[in-house]
């Protein structure tokens, strides 16, 4: 890593920490610069504004996630197995950072925000998420039904993204909850992959990409 | 009405009125009796908080998502009709606030918040909702199945705040995105519920119960 890089890392890092200390609306960029020992303008130099930072931040828990994702899809598990390992080894990523997961949502639930998990600029996230998704499915073995190899990636990343509000809220130690619903969900995709070999499973498979593409539009 | 209970719906109206103005988190308690013609004590006297508002708003929500849910539920329909009348019912009733929904989601997300949709203090309005999603499966013509009509209306209600959270991030005009989604995924309980009545069905609902009872845990 570069000093510059260095630099970039030591204004997040302190960032986050001031996030979890003083709350996110009451961390100013002048404070993080403060507090990391560099100028306001060599910190405004990195991050624009506090909404680059949560985006800088929601790519380093993608890149934590994929690194972890790829030992935990390393030997082909059927496609339950991959997946409750890829969302476990999410919840092992951000358990540091559930104090302040909350004010996060709070920003991205605004209808303009751009840290919005489907906005634009959250777009860099949400593809490098999404590739974990594709690969869950690509990999599992037995072979994933061809008809639903297309959504399934997409509907596991938006159960995902229900997964996180869940564990934002989850006031249980060491939010044990969201592992217990993480546990109790996965399971059910497999009577969703035994729909779609029934001989009306193709029309059922269609309304749900036709949901999806509703549920997905702002991403476009 | 009472003439008390006008100074109370005055309040309420005047303390809504104000979040859509100057945001929530900015809108004092004492600039709301101000607004109002009120004395700050008689304002506490019927909200002791905010937070207290938004119950109260919650609750005048869900009483007149009821009185259109009721009209929309008097003649005797299929379950997906009678979901999706409620619904949109639902989406009309919330059309005015979309100004302020994101703030109150902001608030309702934190883990320890007394307005989570989860919480102790929501418990009216929840059940108040609920009753509704009840209403909904208990009058369907043709009967949904027995092993069904436990889980279903928690179920419902569950999509149900997803849809209200889509509605709240929804940025089309008049949020017609959001009833697209309802129009979209409605139909679904359709095959869901020819699921149930398969021979392996049963084991998929007790899989689907284990699910929601993890999910609403925190509800009791």
């Amino acid at each position: 890593m570069s000093p510059r890089q260095d630099t970039r890392q030591l204004i997040l890092d302190t960032a986050l920490r001031l996030f979890e200390e003083r709350g996110y609306a009451r961390t100013t960029m002048r404070a993080i610069a403060e507090e990391a020992g560099v100028t306001p303008s060599n910190a405004y130099y990195w991050f624009a504004s506090k909404d680059e930072l949560v985006q800088a931040f929601y790519l380093r828990i993608q890149t934590e996630h994929a690194e972890r994702a790829a030992m935990a899809l390393a030997s082909g598990l059927p496609l339950t197995d991959r997946l409750r390992a890829v969302e476990h080894a999410f919840l092992d990523v951000i358990a540091d950072y559930h104090g302040f997961g909350s004010a996060f949502v709070a920003i991205a639930i605004s209808p303009e925000s751009p840290t919005h998990p489907l906005s634009e600029s959250s777009a860099p996230a949400r593809e490098q998420s999404m590739a974990i998704y594709r690969e869950v499915v690509a990999g599992a073995a037995p072979r994933v039904p061809d008809k639903v190899r297309d959504i399934l990636p997409e509907l596991l990343w938006l159960c995902h993204l229900g997964v996180t509000l869940f564990w934002v809220t989850d006031r249980s130690p060491g939010q044990e909850r969201t592992r217990r619903l993480v546990d109790a969900t996965v399971p059910l995709i497999t009577p969703m992959l035994r729909v779609a070999r029934l001989p009306w499973g193709g029309a059922v498979v269609d309304q749900v990409r036709g949901a999806l593409a509703v549920a997905m539009e702002r991403a476009g």
